[in-house]
């Protein structure tokens, strides 16, 4: 019976250090990928040393408007019991990434199906930022036009404090300064805001504190590299 | 300059293999650690074959409830420009396990915190799942009683309706086995309702399928390891 590996990418090949053995042993016995991106994967699959030739193995792209390619490939291997590895450009599968769609079919295919432990930026970000990870949600984009942006970081707001919980969302790189300038003008004082950036990568960093403080000493300008942000209204925040 | 280190732990010492080179790296240079209980960070410092004799590293212990000593430990440290690690009894600090409260002091004094990549079971039930990993949201634990579990039950499945958002929940191991037969009863025939046990461990295994199917071919009864839930109707479900 064929598994489906769901197997974390770091976010470079300088961070490959970031994969666990056993998630390259299981690589290494994989000759059939349902992928993001075919290129970043095969440099993927260079960079992790796989033993075949990477020509010789099978690399399918996932399209999430046309699903029939990748699921004619997911359905042909469980036919013939074939294992076979879903990637993402970076991170996990499926989380913030395209995957949970073939996932789905797997378990209704009634065949295994195995997350392997790596790199997910969200995770780490939550890990870092001191917030509370006890209750937390994850929402994707939030609105890119300014005005907007402020409402909905209200609201998520009123959210944590209503629930207890850590608010955590990502953006475009490019506006990725326009959402700290947004926090700080609309986040109340005790509020914990929080970035991350670059993590696993060379430039890695996390920073998290309550809006008045952010206002003492604001934060260096961000910069376009993809960020993750957080922020939390909690009975347990820090103030 | 300190930097804090969020160091996961595996649930057990035959799941060495699911912690990256980087962390054994980062965990060998270290010795002081605040971790969740002292007994399991020695076992699990011993496995991971730390080059210092145990006895001889500093190891305080987080108390949720009280935790003079804990920041007492930090502050000495971040005074003294020592690195300190966080370690729960499995998995990621901070996330469904203590440790926040520490990251957020580190961040107040301005010392520099770092995660690291490791198992977390809930990241990995939810890749597992098939469930939309694009906006998900954590609750920790529901109600322990049965009526009231339904009731949660069928609120979350309304939010995960309303913000296309999968639901995930914890309960302790002599509860899974109700959580799966008020799910059945309480959400509606096309919500898919997964859980997922003993993640990167022998018996790991991660099952998910609508309730109807569910009803066609009921899970097996789940034993008493901890578990992890989710839940999910939203636009994108298969049906």
């Amino acid at each position: 019976m064929s598994t489906l590996y769901l197997i974390p990418v770091p976010i470079s090949e300088s961070a490959m250090h970031t994969l666990p053995p056993y998630l390259l042993e299981v690589l290494y016995q994989l000759d059939c990928f349902i992928v993001e991106r075919a290129k970043t994967a095969r440099h993927f699959l260079k960079a992790a040393q796989h033993p075949s030739p990477i020509s010789s193995l099978e690399i399918v792209e996932m399209d999430e408007k046309d699903h029939r390619e990748a699921e004619k490939c997911l359905k042909l291997a469980i036919a013939s019991g074939r294992d076979v590895g879903i990637m993402s450009e970076a991170g996990c599968p499926g989380i913030a990434d395209p995957g949970a769609h073939l996932v789905g079919l797997a378990h209704l295919a009634g065949i295994r199906v195995q997350a392997l432990v790596g790199p997910s930026s969200l995770l780490l970000a939550l890990m870092g930022s001191g917030m509370s990870g006890q209750k937390f949600a994850f929402h994707g984009y939030l609105s890119p036009k300014r005005i907007e942006l402020g409402k909905d970081l209200r609201r998520l707001e009123q959210v944590s404090m209503q629930q207890d919980q850590t608010q955590i969302f990502i953006e475009t790189p490019y506006r990725s300064q326009m959402v700290v300038e947004v926090a700080l003008e609309s986040l109340q004082a005790d509020t914990w805001f929080g970035y991350a950036q670059d993590l696993t990568g060379a430039a890695e960093h996390v920073r998290s504190l309550p809006i008045k403080t952010w206002k003492k000493t604001p934060p260096e300008p961000l910069g376009k590299a993809p960020a993750v942000f957080l922020l939390f209204r909690g009975k347990q925040a820090l103030t």
